[in-house]
């Protein structure tokens, strides 16, 4: 009775989609997932790994030797394998590069030549490509003789004799067009072929502006190596999506749910660990002011809204840059005027909620000298936030560090640094003539 | 001369991808952008509004009549016309609708008549169909007849007399197959059609699991209404991921680099005035714990400490699960699993660096009492971290308010009360001992 309902079970998941299928060993915790692995059965295996983030793809196929993963991998489009291979152990990557047969193994190998993030290594390497010269009525017969095109074929490439792009065959011209016409006719030349160095957020960038489902990749001399198809550019798009909203709370991209809580652990240190550091700075700053704290202990109460409205408005332009940069709006010649636009603003809510703290400080604790420096601090650490929102991701873009990772800590250790110093000094200042 | 260099811009400029001017417009400060608008060639406007935020669509869009709105958007497909007209007041909605001939305002009118976060919002009404009983080369002979077919045309609906939807036959399929077979038996019926009232984001999920590239919507009978094309689906991914990073930051969607710097005041304040609130309670919190203070100032250098890292640990906790919650991994069934691993994170990371902090203490300002008070709140609050990130979006989710909006205020709110709560506390009923 076991192993019928076992049987049932299987058959159930299997006839999911393998994305599908992902999402559910995704959601499952330690002891379900390797359950839920061992049931998928091996034709279906490829797909799946393919779709499950990098982490969770790492801890199964640590369990299977080259000859499994070839099997599993086999029908796979090939950018998919060569995406599946490139995460792999060197030795396991040549082991299984031996199990293929000639034309597969060039034709991975073509891909895994490029980097990950390029046109060339997410490009498939199975084409449909048509000479110029004959009319559609040979392409007509030559399609009804194919058994299947590639997924996402939208258009044939046109190529010369010798491989060189030439331009694009969409189908539905082919299917509107006179049969008597040539290829050459016919064909669409406004696309050009997309470098095989181009990086992958360009391509994705491409695709947006122009529609496109798929389009063709070429190397220096103008040779056709392959096409990019939409499904990999909608990949491109959620990853570099995610990467931003991940690495903005310090966490890997591929972070998976349930990941080992010692690898979860390690992983969240770093990042906990920089922080502590940066908020350590901060105490050092604030132990200069040991005898103005001693005087007037209510200090203590109030000086920490400065830093937290600092660090919110600096976060808030900070995330409007580093959006800008990504989408490529901000360049040197609209910065300045960014970064005055930021101030304006910084200025306007630095004077508006400064008022305000200094009523809190006033009617509550009965001290205005607190109001008026805390005021004041709040006006000054706002400014310091829109210069730093504004100058701090371009200056990383700058120096090569990703912005949307290291922003918000650099920002924060700003913000907080001027926003103690600023209400402690002010204080150290001004409070005595309150007296 | 003057007017020849004008003229040479605006053909270069005319020249550009509508999505390039789109770009660049929203690129260009105040002043700037009006120039280039001006310099756009009306068969261009509808194309490149459609390509902007919502908000500089609006600011653009206010400075013109029906008329000159109608004729900006005449020839943009009836999804985009729809979605183009839904943000505008009802009155110019109206006016511009009467404008247009029979066919198209039925059309446009069938979009609008839907939520635009749905199927039925994003659909395309323009759709090629065919009757399952006739042949391929009937359809062959047909859309010889159509001098065009519309963008992303993939594959034709097939229909029954009535409207009926009844399967897709893909344009490869077409073309690979023996002239003289109906559609019917070679159209596939894997792809059931998409109600119209399916949620948008679930119906990018299906795209991308799916790899489509178009796919037909119906009404609640079966009936054909129209068809989702992919370029929509990229857009809502990249929206939803948008919407993620802006919200956490409490910006607008459509927050634009070169807001009126008023109405981004206006907005900015709004979050700032929140965070001012739930800073001033933290604030009541340690004012409770005067006599605590002021028989230990030093108290003052390092609590912040607790709070900042509370509020690091609880982000990368709230974020991994509002991801989780949007790609649907998580659900009753694996909430508690979740709940333990984070925990256990927290746990190690707060002995870790409660160890670490206790050091710095005890080496740094010689005083052990102080140590062991802050590396016990460290793991207190780092606990109070990991049960707030998991089940305040839960919570959110539950109550409909979104929890990549309001997650990070609540949970710093928290982390932040919880905090100074436990370092002052335990400094009340611990350093007695120590002296």
């Amino acid at each position: 009775i076991e192993s019928g309902a076992l049987f049932q079970v299987r058959r159930a998941l299997n006839a999911l989609h393998p994305a599908e299928i992902a999402d559910m060993l995704e959601a499952a915790p330690h002891g379900q997932r390797e359950l839920i692995w061992e049931l998928v059965e091996q034709e279906n295996e490829g797909e799946v790994l393919i779709e499950l983030s990098e982490d969770m793809r790492h801890s199964l196929v640590e369990e299977m030797d080259a000859g499994e993963i070839l099997n599993a991998i086999k029908d796979l489009d090939y950018d998919d394998m060569a995406d599946f291979l490139q995460s792999l152990p060197d030795e396991i990557i040549q082991q299984t590069l031996d199990g293929m047969d000639r034309q597969d193994r060039e034709r991975v190998e073509a891909v895994l030549a490029y980097d990950e993030n390029t046109a060339g290594g997410i490009m498939d390497t199975e084409t449909v490509t048509v000479r110029a010269d004959v009319t559609l009525d040979v392409v007509f017969r030559y399609l009804r003789h194919q058994h299947e095109l590639p997924t996402h074929t939208d258009n044939l490439i046109v190529v010369s004799r010798y491989d060189q792009y030439l331009g694009i065959l969409p189908l539905v011209d082919l299917l509107t067009s006179q049969p008597d016409l040539t290829v050459g006719a016919v064909m669409s030349t406004d696309l050009p072929g997309i470098p095989a160095d181009m990086p992958a957020r360009n391509v994705a960038r491409l695709f947006e502006d122009h529609n496109l489902v798929s389009a063709p990749v070429v190397d220096g001399s103008g040779k056709l190596l392959g096409r990019v198809t939409i499904d990999d550019v909608v990949d491109i798009i959620r990853e570099e999506a995610e990467h931003s909203v991940m690495s903005m709370a310090g966490l890997d991209d591929e972070e998976d749910l349930f990941a080992p809580i010692i690898s979860s652990s390690r992983r969240r240190a770093i990042w906990l660990g920089t922080n502590l550091i940066t908020a350590l700075l901060a105490a050092m700053v604030i132990s200069r002011f040991e005898g103005t704290l001693e005087a007037k202990v209510a200090l203590a109460f109030l000086m920490g809204v400065i830093p937290s409205m600092g660090g919110v408005a600096g976060t808030q332009t900070l995330t409007l840059v580093i959006r800008g940069l990504a989408l490529g709006q901000l360049g040197q010649s609209n910065t300045r005027s960014l970064f005055f636009k930021e101030l304006a603003v910084s200025l306007i809510n630095g004077i508006l909620w400064g008022a305000a703290i200094f009523f809190v400080a006033w009617f509550f604790m009965q001290d205005a000298g607190i109001g008026v420096v805390i005021g004041i601090a709040m006006v000054i650490n706002l400014l310091a936030a829109a210069v730093s929102g504004v100058y701090l991701p371009i200056i990383m873009r700058k120096l090569n560090i990703d912005p949307a990772l290291a922003g918000g800590v650099v920002l924060t250790t700003v913000t907080d640094v001027v926003g103690f110093a600023a209400v402690l000094w002010l204080a150290t200042l001004l409070l005595p003539l309150f007296q």
